[in-house]
């Protein structure tokens, strides 16, 4: 039984505590928040749990194996430093770290001392995402051509970070479990429409290694609030789309055909050939999220393993929002990546 | 009476003859196409009318007052200047030719000779766009933010165009006559997955003076086929939802409210507060698009008035399909519009 | 080659008349309507086929085998009686008659002369019932328990006949060729709630043999239009919504399962066990079902086939649909078909 | 401040619980339930609230103002009795009893102690019936015409009671509060298609006073969950669609006009003419309807209100579902109320 600690009570703070309470082989010990009202809200809900207003005594007690931190952004880095050096687990809310240096950092930390560091990506833990990902390594798609996923919805504007940082995150977290191809380049638009606050909407393109293409469409400020994602296969297609209360996978026998290796001649005059088949809806048991995660968190924890979504995964998802922030500021202005692939 | 000669009976030209036959103020005077079957399914559907298999005898028939283009792209600018030089007024195809080059010398050739010159962005004559134009002329939405398009299906491929100069062309066009700010930049990017085949999806975003910015989504490989645009303003919001079969058009009456000049102090403090209204669905009467714009061409012709989507109006939307398609063999890199601008 | 002769050019008669044409199998040789309007949109769109205001002379034409006739329902009777006795087979509109005793005389007639009789309901020959009844033959679905049915839109109300004879009798024809069980008993509520109109709304139950219900809810005063029929069966359930333009007929892996013999002290403790498995949409290939339809009419009276909808089916349908008026006059008093059967 | 003890710890009483120490208003004193599992759940989530097997005990205590039952619908009377014989007011679940005898017994013994009796037909609270009270109420609809009800989907199976007392329920407490019209004559029909299981579907047609007509479609073995109902009116219709996220009412402009007082001979002549405008959805907060409904129980216990949802209202609709499970074991048989109203 892992005992867990959670520092932050604020806006997701109580789903991770409410979670840690009803996962097997996770036992929730204490929270801390400095605000009273939170720590009033967290008394009543887990009666029994030491309340505290103090994450570091939190760092001194041996009962606690692994913190969970749900803090704003900014103070990920210095809390989960300080745990790793306690010697206790972390898994942190995404994104890791405001910036790939200090995400670097907690990443080396953990490696140096066997410690289990697991970035909260949910989707990834999601039915959903894996059956898509069972999907594609089983072959049903084929060769991947594009990921297109739609993340809009009304509000809620964030003070610190933009669009990219605040929706975004979630697909390129998807991405990094679905897709393992390395990302050559990105291109990012954009635009704040609101005075005194950040970018609301924004365009990302990523160019993925074998030619597949990635795309976001990400906003704050839209009527309606769609999750959808297409993913395009050689041989199938995907339509993912998360508002859909249970058939949110659809599979498309649907594609294109045709001689494979025509002659230079011949390629102008053939024409693809379509393809419709059936549309299939594989029945997804319905589990909430953030339970498996924990407990596959606590697994990783006692048998060593690293998590699908291990601190490395969430400094490959801080690059590329840093990649994308950079070419958001310069209109689309390509990012080459091959650096980042080299170091 | 305007008599018409519809010069192509291929894809799209039979919607023209059928359009220019039903439309009042016009007659269906002669139809030329090189293919003889073509040729055999003209003279079945509209028996007559004169069938040939050349289009210039059509030039030398004073019965024929103007010319429908409606050959493959490139046949374009050929057939329009003749038909401008012989003095017939012209209805084109859209895109109106495949560079801005030739685009610029028709316009300048029908001004010379007082001829209407007019494209056919068939969306421009919806009730849909007409509907959502007066929403933005009479001050529903508020200041205009975004335009965003997703424009995508499965197939048709073409084989001498990519998917932009195919579909985005539609946007450009609805963009053209919707906001008549000028565009200061544009990136694209997109990808082709097929060998052999142009870019089958691709992404653009154009930045508008006055802050707007516009995105399409345009796919040849998608497994659905969607056809929405939303439309953000500072005091409402619009869904244009194309496949739906009657209420196309939906209001959302929600934005974001504040305090207009904060003081910079206050800027930081200050979120913004959301306002959840009512939707609204305006009726919006059913009518044939191409039947209203060909009647709109007669009284053009009649009156001498200017037509929704002159010469003019498809130069500007060439200009955009040459910088998307230039931004895209880039990966997005943005191209500066100023120079065009000053021109 | 079978010759044609459409009798009737109102709302239904051009869809006939093009289909006619289209087929292949069938010549459109003649066209009669006393309205000159009619005769005058008749020969526009038919150039070279005889148009005529008398469908007697039809009759006497050697070159015409058959008659489709598209007069009001009050007509039928007359005109396929006189063409049967001049030796022409018949496609009749739905409903054949608007009394059984008419549609059995029809049918006693059309036996005799060993002509083909044919009514004309459409959905039978649609790709989704097609696929529907392979479904329900090869097991798919299981032993049916219900066919539920929701045909309701805003207009058009008839002057002559109520939403049941409208709108019901499509449903009564889809059952009769999915489920070839009597009926044993009907009840049928209703209102009609505009001044000097008929019912315009009405539900209709069937108790079949073998203990099927159908259910048939039909409305012509709906804000919205809905054509969705829902099949359940032992094993899997159909949802048949003819509105999607493409995804129209979806199969659930969705069932109750349980020991099928439990003892009597079993059956007081047994829950049944809910099944939820995967959806799947069969590709229907798009095929106008009019097309189809004629075609086969061409086929049965060359091979002498007995059709999908002959005129017995005709009568059955019009048997339910006097039976269900009955009952709607009595609020729903049961209609007990028993004495039908014996006959 | 209203003390309140919750009777029944199983399916639903772990609801009221929660909504009870939520509201405004009220303070959850007691859980009572026979089943230790369902005691633990409860002492878990609420530490401080005095938990017993035995509900007898909660009626002597006299910080115990109201007794809120959901317990098994068999024990509704004895356990209401007892309590409002010991002072109590009393909200029980719906359906208020299994027999009108008994809800009739519980109305008399409420009225003479003038204690409040409320019964939990939660929808009444919901913003969306409220919305659709005030369209009427307001004249939006104009008079009403229809109200037509599917309310269907996948399980749960109850052992004791069928569908109708399941299901429709809800739409006659809903129709309870909208229309204030007596009921004149119920038809119903249906079918268990599960051995050893109670009704499964059943299809009930309500003809009200005033030629209103309500038809309820409800079925436990649907492949999909839906919740629509349609309202239609001489001048509006609504579209209340409870599956959908947030635009849950919709508003149709739309209608049948013509002139209302034509002679006999122009009744014949006149069809009714169709009026298309636009469809609105008004917005509506979202509150939960069971904390809206626990604070309208202490506001009538504190001002002497009679509830919306009063023990008279459960009377009505305990009479409607003994109306409608005669006629369905009839086949459909019109149960004639008038007696009923007499009475």
């Amino acid at each position: 039984m892992i005992g867990i600690g959670v520092i932050g009570y604020g806006y997701f703070g109580p789903n991770i505590a409410r979670c840690v309470a009803e996962a097997s082989g996770t036992t929730l010990k204490a929270i801390a928040d400095p605000s009273p009202a939170a720590q009033s809200r967290a008394a009543t809900r887990h009666p029994g749990v030491t309340i505290d207003d103090n994450w570091q005594r939190m760092l001194a007690d041996p009962e606690i194996d692994a913190i969970a931190i749900a803090t704003p952004t900014r103070l990920h880095y210095e809390i989960a430093l300080a745990a790793l050096m306690a010697g206790k687990h972390v898994l942190v809310e995404k994104p890791i770290t405001p910036t790939s240096r200090e995400a670097a950092r907690l990443v080396a930390e953990a490696a140096k001392r066997r410690l289990t560091l697991m970035v909260d990506h949910t989707f990834v833990y999601t039915g959903a995402v894996q059956k898509i990902r069972e999907l594609i390594d089983t072959g049903v798609t084929g060769n991947l051509f594009y990921y297109d996923s739609t993340r809009i919805n009304f509000g809620l504007f964030q003070d610190d970070v933009n669009v990219i940082w605040d929706l975004a995150v979630h697909d390129l977290a998807i991405l990094d479990y679905l897709l393992p191809a390395e990302t050559l380049a990105i291109s990012a638009t954009g635009a704040g429409h609101i005075k005194g606050s950040p970018e609301n909407l924004a365009h990302i393109t990523l160019y993925l290694e074998g030619g597949v293409t990635a795309h976001l469409n990400v906003n704050w400020l839209a009527p309606v609030k769609i999750r959808r994602t297409l993913i395009g296969g050689s041989r199938r297609m995907i339509v993912f789309d998360d508002m859909e209360p249970s058939e949110k996978v659809k599979v498309y026998d649907r594609g294109v055909e045709f001689d494979e290796r025509p002659s230079q001649e011949e390629i102008r005059r053939i024409l693809p050939a379509y393809r419709m088949g059936d549309v299939w809806t594989p029945h997804i048991p319905v589990k909430e999220a953030l339970v498996t995660e924990i407990e596959h968190f606590a697994r990783c924890i006692t048998n060593g393993e690293t998590p699908l979504t291990s601190g490395e995964s969430g400094l490959r998802v801080v690059r590329l929002l840093e990649a994308a922030s950079q070419s958001l500021a310069q209109r689309g202005h390509p990012i080459d990546l091959s650096p980042l692939r080299a170091a």
